[in-house]
């Protein structure tokens, strides 16, 4: 029996759909993620260039947009474990480019910057409170990566019952295998994978019911 | 490059060692997830087998010791989006016997028993507060699944600033591709996998320091 | 300057008002607090009294319902720096009679018990995901003590994004001037302190728009 | 009966002590809490005067050290229930002088700064995670307001498991009455109200076992 099998038969990777109202999290999209030469490669270009895209979407649509950032204070006060784990993140503080949206889906005024030290978008944040204040019950994750901070996010909003949309297409890793292993691992049990051009219609349902 | 090869250059998969003081956490090591025709199969027999020399261990060095356990309401009155995605899981109320701790690890007086609802063994449940009472900043996570509560309990213990500490051979999954990729993403990002001989050696070496 | 006056010119104690959709939490209602030789006294009695009309008004008005309870496991294994603070909360365990909602308020099917082991509704349990689960903006909280586990609770409703909304006459406390005090606190700070006719009265009029 | 008596009786007001690593943290001893037109007024002005003194004692004796600011987005993005009770909070942005830390008090290198958006100064930050990577078990707290942001960090601090110390004269409000109040509550139920330099010989005798 392969592995689909297995979680089938034990009644896992049930669809969960849209609810009523979502947002869209971008999580960690900053220039760092986007060099190869820090913590990007792999396929996070595509899944930016995607995004784009569907950032326009959640605009024209009214969905809140949240964005996630790594920031540390300058004098390293507040790194952790993590750091120790992955020193190199320690250099992501407020000033620094690397810790910066990058310029294709810069944020606008009214958007949420979400700055946080670990992966989880939600870990010592505001993230779960906005989303209690904009009656979210369905999260739109992208960003990268894939195996870290989006599925951390996707683990803790299916956690905070939200319902956790991942487009596949928007989200990115460093390495395929670990971007492919965490698809699986989510779409069995914590949100729905689904492409992007599916969720951009979804917006436009709701939207469209809501006025 | 390979994917190791990638993590290196940007200077992940540090060893963070222990702290000064362990507690060991088992993860739904229950009688559903040791069930092939609920949630288990795999590896997880082997993983409940090693658990149980790493239990003895923890027990005879002083090491404080918590079991999780997945528990709904009968009525359902907290059943989530998790359960939306996994059905099965609201089966698991208190009093069923596929949410007891298996019996060769049976919890004793003093353990603390952790009943949660989600895949991280920290979200909604004391047992932060618990490692903060007992002074503990090293956490050694055992249990199952790999992939799912207990890798998320291993990237919550890293955001709360505990040292993690997977023993590999602790930890099982119902399907070994992502019980394989889990272990790769963890050593990698947040915490230590190692061997359970070296953490029992660990174990000795603290209390030894400590008496 | 009488006291009001000084937060009236700093702008603190507007009126929230109610959202959309409101749940109601009781707060540790149970034996053990209804008991001036345990933990009860001053005007419990009356604010059970008061509750028990509010919570018939919830159950014909469709707003969800929650209790809390504190519990703490009979091995005393998860007691803290709260039962170092107050000793005798360690007997409240989960099969002792002062641990249990007093008869006049007895759950339904269906409604949410919440085991806690601090003074907050929300701290170690899953209360905001339940409330995030049944799209609640607004609760309504109710119980004892006023200034303990009711202050917390609100401040951390607050917290959450939720509008807290106090029936003053549905609260009590052991001892009357630090029922007021934290009263007046509640008001000014993070809630809409009312009478429950005034909360019966919302509730009926938010049912009736919903259906 | 007198309102002390019946606290006695039901065994509450236990002198917690302190453990064995303390940090101190000083919750919104800002600008604007220290401007009667603001927030400020009553006896702020002398508790900043007398936390000047216990944060030079936590200084020589190693004690971590931590501030806290209420911070908002400029554009009022991550503002909600709390702001809508007291409105003038969302003037509190990161380059408003109204949020610096008071000049007497100025943060050093390597001290962390903790903003948040709500009363508690574990809600929504990294302090927690900050407390346990340095091993602290005792948590003095300083600043104002007494009956608000000081209270809320208090409690939850208990409900973490740390043990709250407050210098009672390092706490200030805008009104006394509450202050008083609060005093009372958190000696009875969450921590221990004692004199500033009752805890700076604290400071010293643990200093002073560690070296």
């Amino acid at each position: 029996m392969d592995e689909s099998a297995i979680y089938k038969k034990q009644g896992m990777g049930n669809r969960l759909g849209f609810g009523q109202k979502a947002a869209l999290v971008i999580v960690d999209f900053v220039n760092g993620f986007n060099d190869p030469e820090v913590f990007g490669g792999g396929n996070i270009p595509d899944a930016i260039a995607a995004t784009k895209t569907l950032l326009d979407a959640a605009r024209r649509n009214d969905v809140p947009v949240a964005f996630t950032r790594i920031i540390y204070q300058d004098d390293g006060s507040n790194a952790g474990v993590f750091v120790e784990k992955a020193p190199k993140l320690k250099t992501l503080t407020i000033d620094n480019p690397l810790s910066q949206v990058v310029p294709d889906l810069e944020p606008k005024e009214g958007e949420f910057i979400v700055d946080k030290t670990d992966a989880s978008s939600f870990h010592g944040t505001g993230l779960n409170a906005w989303l209690t204040y904009h009656h979210i019950d369905t999260l739109i994750v992208t960003g990268a990566t894939t195996s870290g901070c989006v599925r951390a996010t996707v683990v803790d909003a299916c956690a905070h019952n939200y319902r956790p949309i991942v487009p596949r297409d928007c989200v990115g890793d460093r390495a395929i295998g670990p971007h492919d292993a965490s698809l699986f691992d989510m779409n069995q049990k914590y949100g729905d994978v689904i492409a992007s051009n599916e969720v951009i219609a979804e917006l436009e349902r709701l939207n469209s019911k809501a006025s």
